[in-house]
């Protein structure tokens, strides 16, 4: 970073600002995939995201966790959306270029696209500089236009509810092993919700993020949120990689919500209510918010 | 490497058959782009490339150009498949986060983005572990069904075209500056020629793929090819970066091809013609094939 470092939230809207938008654009940079309208009878998503060793992952990860990892935090993205995923390509930067590392890399990676459908159509490797990997994913995907959510689309009123348990997520191993809410999220879309984002970069983070978009305020209940094993209440707002998903629920929808929710796996907790204030301010938390959040540019 | 190396197009082929495809992939990996069929008129096409620090630009090239050969190199693979270029997402990988270095390859990136009217949907940015950068592009496009070029499309009897020249690419500073022949692949796809690629890898490397997915040899006349200045005969043959476009002709559409042909800053040359033979062999060189083409896998 340079020695007066920007946000990070401010500094990538400076950077989407740059890039105009054609007229097929719904949706451009800022959510978790882009939609594009093909006129076709669903939209089309897209999305990429990366995963780096010593960041992302340790070094000595199987190749196989590493291509779940990357897979699915890409489905996640998807599903927060709406939709589900369809098509993907791979951009493997690699050193040293070992075949039975890639080749171990390509069969997880079949092997979980197989789960989900997903055809990989695609990829470029070239040699990294340093040993150590750069992994990116692009994922397309499909969704009805009825079902589609978008984090600007909480009202005010509107319930915050979030599926499973919240940090620790590096250290317990989640951050390899979660299951992307794919299938809870296609429950939710259209049905329950048209406010959707998945939790990547932290919940307090992600959460602000929604009701920034959504031009309103968020009063958080911190303590019903639900701690994964080992985790901290601070952990939970602030570490992120939890791959869970944020969504807005009309109040009028909440008791069918909850008596139609049918995934026993996969807690569903109410924690707390988008109101009018401030775009993006959040009431309610243990500690000063500005001192929050997983930032990239750290 | 392993101890004992694979040749790369094999082992690629290998990763590649572990992939099966959806019915709507008209063309998986392989091609220059993959092809997808969604129902619209136009077909889908999309790409992934990626430009590497200290490998595919010397530390200290412009943000700017880097950028530039980042975008340009991925239009290139799409105008191989006759069509155009229309949505990119970005994945880069760098180390330092330097908002300075990130705002002006960005900038770039719009500047020659709006040039091709390209908009640019997405993308991620994360910390690499070592210094230096690993930057990832997504390309998606469309092509008119009947303009849809592919590798396996050569005839036997077909005329090998090129535009443009050949070799001392990196030395000379053309694989920064070059400009992707979308223009002449307009021109050709699906009136003189629906077997098209481009040249990234060296124009044997990249001929002799063409023959081999066509199931045909290649007479080449290497006497015929034209040398960036500073080029030997070996190096336009075998360095690659060239981004040019190699096409068969019907010998019967040779002579109106020539006529109307009216770009007069870009060079159009027979080199050769597919033949009955050896899928892939190439027919006419001053040296032993196997020693040559650039293999990422060095």
């Amino acid at each position: 970073m340079t020695a007066n470092p920007m946000n990070e939230e401010s500094f990538v809207r400076k950077l989407a600002a740059l890039f105009p938008q054609s007229a097929d654009v719904t949706v451009g940079p800022g959510d978790d995939c882009a939609v594009l309208d093909l006129g076709t009878p669903d939209l089309l998503l897209a999305a990429v995201d990366q995963v780096i060793s010593d960041v992302h992952y340790t070094r000595g990860t199987s190749p196989a966790a590493i291509a779940g990892k990357l897979l699915k935090r890409n489905v996640s993205d998807i599903a927060a959306m709406g939709g589900v995923p369809t098509h993907a390509l791979l951009s493997l930067a690699v050193n040293p270029m070992d075949e039975g590392w890639l080749l171990e890399f390509h069969r997880g990676m079949a092997a979980i696209a197989a789960q989900y459908g997903i055809s990989v159509i695609g990829g470029d490797m070239a040699k990294l500089f340093a040993p150590g990997e750069a992994l990116s994913l692009t994922i397309l995907g499909k969704v009805e236009r009825n079902k589609l959510c978008l984090r600007a689309n909480a009202k005010a009123g509107d319930l915050l509810y979030a599926t499973g348990e919240f940090g620790n997520s590096f250290r317990s191993g989640h951050h390899l092993q979660f299951t992307p809410r794919l299938k809870e999220a296609r429950f939710l879309a259209g049905e329950f919700t048209c406010a959707m984002q998945d939790v990547s970069d932290g919940l307090l983070k992600d959460a602000a993020r929604m009701a920034e978009a959504s031009g309103l305020a968020l009063e958080l209940e911190p303590d019903r949120i639900p701690l994964r094993a080992g985790a901290s209440r601070e952990s939970a707002l602030t570490e992120g990689e939890d791959y869970e998903l944020l969504f807005a629920v009309p109040e009028n929808l909440r008791a069918e919500l909850e008596r139609r929710w049918d995934f026993p796996d996969t807690p569903l907790n109410f924690l707390g209510r988008f109101v009018p204030g401030t775009p993006g301010a959040v009431c309610g938390l243990p500690f000063d918010q500005s001192k929050t959040g997983y930032d990239h540019f750290r």
